[in-house]
């Protein structure tokens, strides 16, 4: 049984609460947010102790590690801190928008050996696990062409778009993270993007920011992988990959809450709506990915998805940010 | 090129017509109908000459094989009447509303090598044909359980209803055909059947007719074979078979027309409607089917689909008909 | 929070163990079984205490309800005992083998107020359960055909077999019952049966047992409704609803664990295998059916699915067994 | 009743050839192809005249049309004579390999009346029809993303491959007209392409030849674009396209040849294969496009796929290599 602290009791906060409350190897020891309100309430449904900062929990020697759900700007700070405290952390994308901190902090870190693990959660999904798990077994031979779709169910409010670093840094990260994953080491080596504020033209001028975009990047191998993103999509949560080479194609396809198919004069086949977004079309994901980050945190090691996986969905972002720029395709800096 | 006569010009018959006038082997030569306007405007339209009466068309020489889409009361006199004349016949079903009229007909052709082939499309359906390909070469392991699901679009007029024969006679017979092509020889020895006005209930009582079935069935192997129909299903004409046995199962699924698919706030991935009733949904079939009665009519043989399917078929309605009247599983009698 | 007692830690019980101590509202306070190793493993696992016979359960003041899992001959006892303790029982189905034991506990327990919930999951499966609510809603217009699609992916064990009752009691009892939620009201008055031992010829003599079934019924309205069993299906756990009405189809759909299909020369979208058997396939429907019943639990009340319900699914398996004895439709005793 | 000719008598040529000759409005007259043997092969068929040149094509008074499915390196100068002899012509894609000679052609022809129709023949596609007129009809909103998936079954031979000016002005050029037709007028000003020999690298190095490709586009009005091309594809014939925006998706997607669906212990729902290539896949679309063309022949007007239509695909082929050279976005330049 670990004992796992929380920091950060938002709405991603509160679902990581709730899965380490129902797990059977966990207990929600220690909880922190600024805003002690969120902390208490968590704590009040949990069990949990209510720490008063952020430095409280990491100096607790009662907590075995810590999940890291708090505004993006801490953490860095967090991994930083968790790492001095020896403590294993499962902190929450993205590392930092600013590609330079998460540099300072890669360095901060360099030769720890305690586990720091990433929330690219769709890593855990079994759909997608299954996919990567039949490319790995050359099913369809080489893979030659990669596609990753994402697009949101709907566009997230202005405060949020303001925090939130650019589309590409905060909702494509994921798909750079995914995409990365399928190849299993044939890194991307080349990026080109289009992107642009298509479906609220309005919205897109004011806080400049786009909603649309597609990424198309090259492999060290050759490889051609697509990203296809958008922030509305009114028929739900839409979350597919297709992997191609010569000998097959595999898709990891969207899921629906239940089997209700209806038939009438309007529509023929009509299933149920998709999930609508990440917290029910991932819970599967979410609890794979606790499981995952206990049994690091028990044993050592390293995590299944590290601060390298981190910073390299970064930098391709940062790569796409710059080909926007420049119009053309940029190559990627991967090296240390 | 064989010269093809035809004998009635209704809706059926003009689609026949089309397709011989429209097959690379066969020429469209003599029509007629009793009402003389309708032989006229298909002669007009493909070509052909209009013959007076039956009897003329049978008299000419010049006539290879003729097709018989008139009223069901007249199918079994023109299946004589061509069997005497040596002209192979291809003969919408069903062969006679009357099962003693059937006898009395096989009576007079028996012993005859004049091809008579019945006109039950469906067996010429390319899902069909695979599925039950895929039994005969023993995809699932022995067939134990068959269900046929047909259900038409909208009711017909009360005009056609009345001259119908009942539903049974009249729809379910083409999937009694169907359950006996894929039972491949394994003949239904048992039959139960419920039927009621359940969609009209007025009209039904109005009409005396009913327009919902399920038909319950047990073959000689012990097989199960349920026959499932309705007479008004808005989302299209369904059309549907799936085979079981210990290895697996078997659907022949619907057909739509083609492969948009919607996916709205109100629907995930919607189909196009299916195809709106038979002249759609079985045009692969009746083309397939001509091609198997031109074929026999060269070359002389037992036609694809023969008389005794006819017979057979129809001794399964009246089986039905009799379990409704009894409210027990009636025995089929097929003995000669 | 209420204390749950589990009498029988086989394994079902241990499942219910299991989503009891998962559950926020619930602890798993005391369990039994007369195989006294089994009833350790899951106190072990659980933090439960072990009690010594089913008495002391139902004698324990700290227990707030029961779950009944234990052997099918003891249910209609707990079931009493539970009651004459005031306490709420979730009873798994089915009530007795034995129509008369059945009557017997009804008179016993009549007037009580204490709950008496019967386990049948499906009723609580998403999937099934918008079917229904689809169907109440009138979204097909009157309920005309209903089709229970209900397959094991493989027989049970000769042992389990000689137990059970017959598959019609034993299996077939979900399908019964899941048509009933369904019909809402409408009940079905007649029974016709098909069964036989079709998959295993061999096996089915020997133990005087059939793994096949179809059974065809009419409700009081009318209304035509299929229930389609096998004991064997190597694709997997078969669980389909087809409800059908003059304005459309519903269809309650077969689940897959994940999204992944593949596209290859052998095989067009093919995917992933069905959930393999009940407690994977309905782990959501287990889940809220506890919900429930704590629910009724804590407030009183009629249970969801009651004690009535469990014993007309086995008045329609009576009548299923009387049909396939007589070889005719048989009515269906409802009346007390 | 219209007379056609045919110049060119290969693969494609004959079913042009047979299409016509089945057509109830047309007849095929007069077929030249340079291998007499073929036109006399195909002339033996269809009782069409053999000429001994092209020119005699255009020359025959008793010619109403001309259909051209000749090599490419001819296909500019018929279209100039056909214009020359005042006979609407339906000419197999591209116009040309070098946009030079397109260029020339255009100029050649400016002002005629006479029709010119460019065989893009996937425009007549009943779901692709279905899907543009979705678009037009605003049932997803602005169009914002456009996928294009065109997947070859397997590759053509090297002799093929050498005359047919690389995948990208034979295969995509498609793909890049399918792109323009949905796109309804709001034509791509700039393209990105990636291509590679992925699925065969020995091949594409001794043949200097890529086998995949990806290309990313935008619109006048931002919309992005994505082709997405293999030359193999084992699991057959694939060719979807998607549409999004901010109101829902659309697919038009693939076809299979019947509705056969397997359940077995290795696949799940697994569909027939899809059709196996373009003559089988667009069977529909080839009647389509004669209907359309004889329509045209008949009354005049500019034709359904103009002349312009093929030139602006060929301008896309021209600025993808570019962009494949520069590895950077290429602007289109349509203009005159």
């Amino acid at each position: 049984m670990l004992n796992i602290a929380l920091i950060g009791c938002g709405r991603i906060g509160r679902m990581h609460g709730a899965l380490v409350h129902a797990h059977r190897d966990a207990r929600l020891a220690v909880v922190h947010d600024p805003v002690a309100a969120a902390a208490q309430a968590l704590a009040a449904e949990t069990g949990a102790t209510v720490a008063d900062s952020a430095g409280a929990v990491f100096a607790d020697p009662g907590v075995d590690a810590v999940i890291v759900a708090s505004v993006t700007a801490t953490h860095a700070d967090y991994i930083e801190q968790a790492v001095a405290a020896g403590k294993p952390v499962l902190c929450e994308k993205p590392i930092d928008l600013d590609i330079r901190r998460v540099e300072a902090c890669r360095t901060a870190i360099a030769g720890t050996d305690v586990p720091v693990q990433i929330g690219f959660n769709r890593r855990f999904d079994p759909g997608h696990q299954a996919l990567r798990a039949a490319v790995a077994a050359g099913e369809v031979g080489r893979l030659v062409q990669l596609l990753v779709t994402s697009r949101d169910p709907e566009p997230p409010s202005d405060e949020y778009l303001l925090g939130a670093g650019g589309m590409i840094r905060d909702m494509t990260i994921h798909d750079f993270d995914l995409a990365r994953y399928v190849l299993g080491g044939d890194e991307v080596v080349e990026v080109f993007a289009h992107a642009g504020a298509l479906i609220d033209p309005e919205r897109g001028a004011r806080l400049d920011e786009v909603d649309c975009a597609m990424i198309l990047m090259r492999t060290a191998s050759g490889a051609q992988v697509l990203i296809n993103n958008a922030r509305q999509a009114p028929y739900g949560y839409d979350q597919r990959l297709e992997a191609v080479g010569p000998q097959g194609m595999l898709q990891s396809t969207n899921r629906t809450p239940h089997g209700l198919t209806r038939f009438t004069a309007d529509a023929t086949a009509a299933g149920a709506g998709y999930e609508p977004f990440f917290i029910e079309r991932y819970a599967q994901a979410f609890r794979a990915q606790l499981d995952s980050f206990l049994q690091t945190a028990r044993t050592g090691g390293d995590a299944e998805v590290g601060f390298e996986d981190g910073r390299r969905a970064l930098l391709l972002a940062e790569a796409a940010y710059a080909s926007l720029q420049q119009g053309r395709a940029v190559a990627v800096e991967a090296a240390p």
